[in-house]
């Protein structure tokens, strides 16, 4: 099977154009069949505050009410999306930018309200990812942002690491699928103050050790969560690292 | 050859939910391949408004400063954009939003500083059609955001009629090109009072005649000079009309 890369950044990476350039540099330089999921960053929480909206956060968590959703498509569809599509034109990377609603890729539906309503907040239920490949086959990398949409014409608000996840898995069918969060450390630590302490291979039976003895920085522990999550839904190789794509970081391993 | 249609709607059909979903519901009953370009609407303005940046017009002309090249990327490619796309594939319409920096397909240059700065306004250089036919090619329709790129990263606002023209010249290459301008009125009117006295056949030299008459609504005029000009360079067939598709609308003929 040809191998397929996605990578993940977040919002730290997006807010800082430094970084962003050089990620966008590193991802352009990689062979297709290739993909690129960005976060959010501070430009959507900015914007809505100039537009007098209320950020709500339950538990950390953003609600997503009605005009919300419209900061967030704004930003992340328009300007965050396209603004890494030009740019990765101009390192002569070939790309389509893309939310879930395009070519229909990812159907998602508004969470359930139970104890927390999340407003337009949407969990994936299917990627297509027969059309996914396709689209890959043109030599064309694909940048999603972090909106689906229902089916029913109604866009929704996706966490983007859980797009990169599940677009993961559903094109392991296809491919061999290696998947990179990016944040700011070159990867888990053995010892949070010095970034030379990077781990080179994490496996779960070490991360619960880590876990037990707290030895773990707890900023990390849900992108380590999500990591390990996905390695065990079968992709084949699952590495955290920061956005310099050609430092190793560290991988992912069941056991 | 193949026919291909292409829609272009303005604003006022962008600002009236109910004539969009008309104007979507006849375009996804429409046979592939076909393409829709959206101009912008009110909610561009609206929201520098609220985020206090000043329009600023010329001659009519919006200049795009800075801040006015997010306001319209964040709106016309993220919102708009992707709420039309939702609604298609709510009508089962499979289709793609597109920018000009998407796949490379629409590469402009910053207008030159002449008598007047129009800022991040760009004129349009190549349309890259092959690529274009290569995406229409899955039975998927294109949804057109008037946002371009310069190739060297740069964003750029460009006028929605004259990307539907770009792309409508440069398809002919593969394509039999139908072109719709999508207006208020169903037609150029023999009396402007009556939208029951559509012209179903203007010819350019009637046109200068109206144009002597002063029997042309003023608003009408630059809409058909593109029109004429259009049908000008080479398009099989250019029709002026209002959003409802299935109106015939008046057909363009230079002779």
């Amino acid at each position: 099977m040809t191998k397929l890369t996605i990578i993940k950044v977040g919002g730290q990476v997006i807010d800082d154009s430094q970084k962003l350039s050089e990620l966008l540099t590193s991802f352009a330089a990689l062979p297709h069949p290739k993909i690129l999921v960005h976060g959010g960053g501070k430009k959507a929480s900015a914007i809505s505050k100039s537009l007098g909206i209320k950020a709500q956060l339950i538990d950390g968590r953003r609600i997503t009410n009605a005009e919300t959703l419209e900061v967030v498509t704004m930003v992340y569809a328009g300007l965050i999306n396209k603004n890494i599509v030009a740019q990765l034109q101009a390192l002569n990377c070939q790309c389509i930018g893309l939310s879930g609603a395009d070519a229909n890729v990812i159907r998602a539906h508004k969470r359930s309200v139970g104890k927390i309503d999340y407003g337009f907040a949407g969990d994936v239920d299917v990627v297509n990812a027969d059309k996914i490949k396709t689209l890959l086959a043109f030599k064309t990398a694909l940048v999603f942002c972090p909106i689906t949409h229902d089916g029913n014409g109604q866009l929704l608000n996706t966490n983007a690491d859980t797009i990169a996840t599940e677009l993961a898995v559903a094109c392991s069918e296809h491919f061999e699928v290696e998947i990179r969060y990016c944040f700011e450390r070159p990867g888990v630590l053995q010892d949070a103050e010095d970034n030379a302490t990077v781990i080179d291979v994490l496996r779960k039976q070490d991360y619960e050790k880590m876990l037990e003895e707290g030895s773990v920085h707890s900023g990390m522990i849900p992108k380590l969560d999500n990591a390990f999550a996905a390695k065990a839904r079968g992709l084949k190789r699952v590495v955290v690292g920061n956005w310099q794509l050609a430092s190793s970081g560290t991988e992912i391993r069941e056991a």
